[in-house]
């Protein structure tokens, strides 16, 4: 089985290591170089819109995917047409528009915080007067890790979010005043069967995911249950194929929805050590048309975040519970460069040996 | 941290699946194509004694190691000459010729089942009086997986096994009434520390390793002691860098070594699934000179090795319990094209699953 996968960043590198003890190989899109993707398949060097260069990438491939959502949809639609791509483009289309989403979610009776659409200063304007502040103005497309985004504070805060952003279609989301945030993975093969991992508890700092815990501490059935009927019931209006994420806000015991992404999730990254089948195992389990594995989870996980600088990595090994994962990225400030797996039978073990850890990460480590 | 890799067969391919998470790029040095390691790191295709090839494969190497015994000690003493190679090139030899492993094992009072060199006929017709039959001609060098051996069962077999093996050096081994085959794997770090999977229990057919029980069931304590004394002893002496497996056989409650493979090994497999720690992890871990990661099992495991034909890899992949390894060979009598780990926490689920799978097994898989 030959896999193309659109982008060549540590998600790719990671389905092509789960993926290649099955069988499959892989040959990615990725227009840079270097890319974490180099070592571990074959490469097609070019823009994502190069159509000689699409040609080149799907010639002797039996499916396509991707491993991030800013694929052009031109690109993702023409290989569509002359090749099997999972999930379908319009999985992309659905979660690249903040506005589409949470119309989206909407119709499956999906809960969403507050939010309007805003085109211009006067909907800004009627949208924080009718939200209230603390409000997140936010573009609807091309936004992740925290960039395009403006917290409003006062209505005083108006001109300047617009003069910021005003320039793209936008959202403002209304404040949620959040117990904490949530996330899930599910996986959904060509048959339409599901699985779901656990809920997990995600820390972001600055916008960007520092910390996942698996699964989440106290989690009810009925909340689980909830979160899996939301991502299902999303899975299946996308006829979707392979992984999805969902992201969530716990308020007063119920869920909200924040965001999907259409792939392997940097929130599921503790299933690589800490479940039967990692996410993305699953993914290409789901390509390969093989039954979706076991989603239960191992014991307790940890997943920490090496932003922009690295720990010193021989301590990092000695510590008896830890999965190292590099990504062969140059270190920049902020930038995301591996991460570290904690993974043991005793959750507070697990939080001890974390917090070692981060004790080694040094100062200048952390979201940019 | 580039590490070469003399040979680029499947314990090549396993052994970057699992350093590449750890930062490390792979550069193999391999005659044949294909070859499993085609699609996960650079490959030099030629000749293991082609010295204008040796200086391509070094060039901006940081260390070398090999996943194979029968390099030429020429090539291997070559590199060693120019940059590190582990482990010690005097481990390929001791383990390399089966009269240097048995006097190597004397000398470190490593108890050994009955043997005798054999360089003459009359050398063999005084061994067969001396140990009686049954007893196994071996060649004592190239042998694997039961290949250059020959079962005497009379002394009328002797002018045939002569015939057969006589133009090599040659080794006699007695007849061991072994209880059961069992095999350890440990792995040693550039400062000496040493760490021990626990022993497993080992069925072979035909000479080639069919199924391997981690951990082994019944073990006490003091026989697992005595298995890493041994092994302990060989790493110690050799100054061992890396990961060495010792096959043994169990007899009334006690061990005699049956040999060495100084490399990662098939008995070994079961830790990418049913370990903390795999043995192509802590092998990459003691080449890049990080600490070496827990050996402590996770439950029960089996491994089962895909021998000449694949089984149906939907109905194995549904098995929840089960993690596919296959090394992208074609498929030929009796050649290992994969394995399956099967790991859960109970022992009798765990053998009931491998039962399942084995009985997916298409008749003509298999040894040759």
């Amino acid at each position: 089985m030959n896999i193309g996968i659109l982008g060549g960043g540590q998600l790719g590198r990671m389905l092509a290591l789960a993926g290649v003890p099955l069988g499959a190989r892989f040959r990615f899109l990725e227009p840079r170089s270097p890319a974490p993707v180099d070592s571990i398949g074959q490469v097609v060097r070019a823009e994502y819109d190069d159509a000689a260069a699409l040609e080149r990438f799907r010639e002797g491939l039996d499916v396509v995917s991707y491993e991030f959502e800013n694929v052009p949809d031109a690109s993702a639609r023409y290989l569509a047409e002359v090749i099997e791509v999972f999930p379908p483009p319009a999985a992309l289309e659905f979660a690249r528009d903040r506005a589409n989403e949470k119309r989206g979610f909407g119709r499956l009776d999906v809960p969403v915080p507050p939010w309007r659409s805003v085109d211009s200063l006067e909907d800004l304007r009627r949208g924080v007067s009718e939200l209230g502040v603390p409000a997140v103005l936010k573009t609807r497309r091309l936004g992740y890790d925290g960039k395009g985004q403006f917290v409003l504070t006062s209505h005083d805060d108006v001109a300047r979010a617009w003069e910021d952003l005003g320039s793209s279609p936008l959202v403002l989301e209304g404040f949620v005043d959040f117990d904490r945030e949530l996330s899930i993975v599910g996986v959904r093969a060509r048959d339409g069967s599901t699985a779901f991992y656990p809920l997990v508890e995600n820390t972001h700092r600055s916008g960007v995911l520092v910390r996942t815990e698996a699964p989440a501490e106290g989690v009810s059935a009925g909340l689980q249950a909830a979160a899996e009927a939301y991502i299902g019931a999303i899975m299946e209006s996308l006829d979707y194929v392979g992984v999805l994420a969902l992201e969530l806000f716990e308020v007063d015991g119920g869920l909200l929805a924040n965001e999907v992404a259409p792939r392997v999730h940097n929130s599921g990254h503790w299933t690589q050590d800490g479940a039967d089948t990692c996410q993305f195992e699953n993914h290409v389990r789901a390509l390969m048309n093989l039954p979706i594995g076991s989603t239960a989870a191992r014991g307790y996980s940890v997943m920490l975040n090496l932003l922009g600088a690295l720990p010193p990595l021989g301590a990092v090994a000695a510590e008896p519970l830890t999965h190292l994962h590099l990504y062969d990225k140059a270190p920049r400030p902020g930038r995301k460069i591996g991460h570290i797996n904690v993974v043991g039978p005793d959750r507070a073990e697990v939080s001890q040996t974390a917090a070692r850890l981060e004790a080694l990460f040094p100062p200048e480590s952390g979201p940019a």
